[in-house]
């Protein structure tokens, strides 16, 4: 049961976001480079990060909780690293930041890692984690998740996120490989989705206190998301936030802050970028050519019985982009009527349909 | 139903081993070497990986599989990575190499990134991911695993294996967390236990060809392991054997040697370790009392009905370690009975009870 929604072009969604920021003082270039990056997300298909955000990163920005005129900037630097201090700013800013500084370091050093703190939510992994691809690299992306869902293997506590983690590997003729993964079952957004249609969850994405399966999600907030692989995804969400929060100086543990139910308090949150130089490990051209086949012996391997298709981590985002690129992003009813009443609240023009 | 075990002690083991290793020409340093890694192995817990594997070792060097005097060499450096020619060595002896080299260059560079090539099977990646640990770095190691067990996702086709990851990080007065984990959601040594003990598998470890779940484990080559969090561990598994594989120009995908069913061909295994200076993101200090402020935090968090404590990734081998430290190993007596027909073959003394 397909909604029918309405598609609506990149070049619009951008301009709608970036008058939304300018309108909260968000200087114009800044406006602009968090545009492209939103609206990305929705071309993508991670309709989840994009501009459904809007209303909530504007509201924090409003509630004083984010820095318009951030001073982004190195704090710390040696051959193979560094860490950027985001100074509060949104998270998109910091994170292109933090990317950009990274391929450039790995230019002379072969592989760079750069953390980020004081930073935001960033929107999708896969944004950051696809930067290096233009540049012949490897990007790997991690992240403290803007709230807790998920508690430690066996308890109540919410005291981890869905700390996410993306790579991206070049291909030759075959589009990248794009993993982009949280550490849970199930992400939230998809719970949330299932109550709006009225359907039940399956079992093995959330339980209850007793440690029974949860399957309404309409009873979502009387239990928890399941980690992928049970002890094993707790211990992967646990070091995802380590290395993104605790060594950049980053808020992990019981200092995350729930930003869906907070307009006000700076999250501190952690990220961590690496960019891998491919011709500084072996020939590009031999590497392109070991991943065009071994994607292509993977899609071509047998299948199981009613299994139309082997897919590849990121075909999924390389069909939507090549359709949204093309066709406009699609747009629940919904979602253009918050942001009408955005627009409204900003006293800025509608989005242009 | 605990099977009596025979204790040996840690130094019997490594004499054993080593002896072993030199009996096949191994040179005495490296088979030292080898042997104390081996042993670590066993006395963290990892028995699936320390001496378990000593005949097939032995095997594959007699094979000519395996080269007993390998020029082990660093091939590319820049001021953050490295990629180590193992020339065919044990993988052990590889990644030693590859530990220290990524350790000595971290303390310039920050962080740095050393790839393996054309090694062998390392044991456990909790040896590798922990070396970092004493000079207050974080450890990184992932690896292509050695024999294929795991087919894409909604495939047939056995085309990677269960690439493992560990990550190990340094606390303050509480124990370092380190997660070692396969991309499956239980190793292959875990379904050949379910089958000598009798047992059936639980559902969820494996399904059969027709894609029906498979509990019963002397049916197990008639299927597959089942991948962490279903279509997201195929990806993780693909992802970490892009990493230690593809990138290094190791053996990924049909180019992976079964090692457990082969005596004669090179198997040019893949690795990855990377060494995360913490001092060069933050103050050691502040560092490792956060850590213990997390740990303690996890640990002492509420529990589900019928959980008796929350454990922190790493916990089961910090006990297992401090036991057989000091009280031996545990050995079982097929084992023994296996290694002293090897003491026999080799013309060396048996296993000193």
């Amino acid at each position: 049961m397909a909604e029918q929604k309405q598609r609506i072009s990149g070049d619009k969604l951008r301009a709608f976001i970036a008058g939304a920021f300018e309108a909260v003082a968000v200087p114009r270039e800044d406006a602009r480079a968090i545009a492209h990056l939103m609206a990305q997300a929705d071309i993508n298909g991670s309709e989840g990060h994009g501009v459904f955000r809007l209303p909530q990163y504007i509201r924090r920005i409003k509630g004083g909780a984010v820095n318009v005129r951030p001073s982004i900037r190195v704090e710390r630097e040696m051959a193979g690293m560094a860490l950027v201090h985001g100074d509060n700013g949104m998270g998109h800013l910091v994170m292109k930041f933090a990317a950009e500084k990274a391929i450039e370091k790995a230019k002379t050093a072969g592989v760079a890692w750069v953390g980020a703190r004081w930073s935001n939510h960033a929107g999708p992994a896969s944004l950051y984690a696809t930067m290096p691809l233009a540049h012949d690299m490897i990007g790997l992306y991690m992240a403290v998740g803007s709230a807790n869902h998920l508690p430690p293997w066996g308890g109540l506590d919410m005291l981890l996120s869905t700390n996410p983690i993306a790579v991206a590997v070049p291909a030759g003729d075959e589009p990248a490989i794009v993993l982009d993964m949280a550490t849970t079952v199930a992400a939230y957004g998809k719970v949330k989705t299932k109550a709006q249609r009225g359907e039940m969850m399956p079992e093995g994405w959330m339980m209850d206190r007793q440690g029974q399966p949860l399957i309404d999600p309409k009873r979502a907030s009387e239990g928890f998301l399941l980690p992928i692989g049970g002890y094993k995804g707790y211990g992967l969400a646990m070091i995802i936030g380590l290395l993104a929060g605790n060594l950049n100086g980053a808020a992990m543990g019981k200092d995350v802050v729930d930003f869906n139910n907070d307009d006000t308090t700076e999250t501190n949150t952690g990220h961590a970028i690496i960019a891998i130089s491919i011709e500084a490990f072996q020939d590009l051209k031999a590497f392109k050519q070991g991943m065009d086949t071994l994607i292509r012996d993977i899609r071509n391997s047998r299948r199981l019985p009613g299994v139309d298709r082997i897919r590849l981590p990121g075909e999924g985002t390389h069909t939507a982009r090549a359709d949204r690129e093309k066709n406009g992003i699609p747009m629940p009813e919904a979602l253009l009527a918050a942001l009408d009443q955005l627009a409204a609240e900003l006293k800025i023009g509608k989005l242009a349909r």
